[in-house]
């Protein structure tokens, strides 16, 4: 999988805690609270471009530990698997309490 | 869980590619080649108090990942989770070869 494929959510989740406080704080307001460039420069009183360029640099750094480690491209296929795993379940289970807990608990893996 | 509980191959496999080359190469060679301290440095004509300050810090680098992000503490839940749901199977389905690929399934996934 082509890492520029990957999604924005997933690489904060895996890298986020591995940027600088204020990479973290931006990128959160813009990839998740949906503040503007503009919002953001305007509250901590940098330009609309110094804001930019945080986010680009903290996004170039997620990117290139994935390409490195890979951990995203490996979560993602596990979930492919689990939920292959899920449906011949489906299969195979009887439809009673029990059959429903596993599958969830198979669903819940992360 | 404590990092300094978590297994040196683990953390390898997950961080490892986030070392220099050097540091990538030396910890390869003690922790899974089982090359001495005094080897290592014989070979790349370092001290031995050389090679040892590049495991040490490299194995920090490695702790400190893992303490921000932890995904090697994630991965653990997770194996300890697919068991539970693997045991839980074992007695729900019938003992036949669908059953068993399904579980082999479960146990491949990492």
């Amino acid at each position: 999988m082509d890492d520029g494929t990957i999604d924005r959510a997933l690489l904060f989740d895996f890298y986020g805690e591995l940027l600088t406080d204020r990479q973290k704080q931006y990128i959160d307001l813009h990839w998740n609270e949906d503040w503007s460039l503009a919002e953001i420069a305007e509250k901590y009183g940098l330009t609309r471009q110094g804001v930019w360029d945080i986010l680009r640099r903290a996004e170039a750094t997620m990117r290139g530990l994935e390409e490195k480690t890979g951990l995203v491209r490996r979560y993602l296929e596990r979930r492919t698997e689990i939920e292959g795993i899920r449906r011949q379940l489906t299969e195979l289970l009887p439809d009673n309490e029990a059959s429903r807990d596993i599958l969830a608990r198979l669903e819940g893996l992360n």
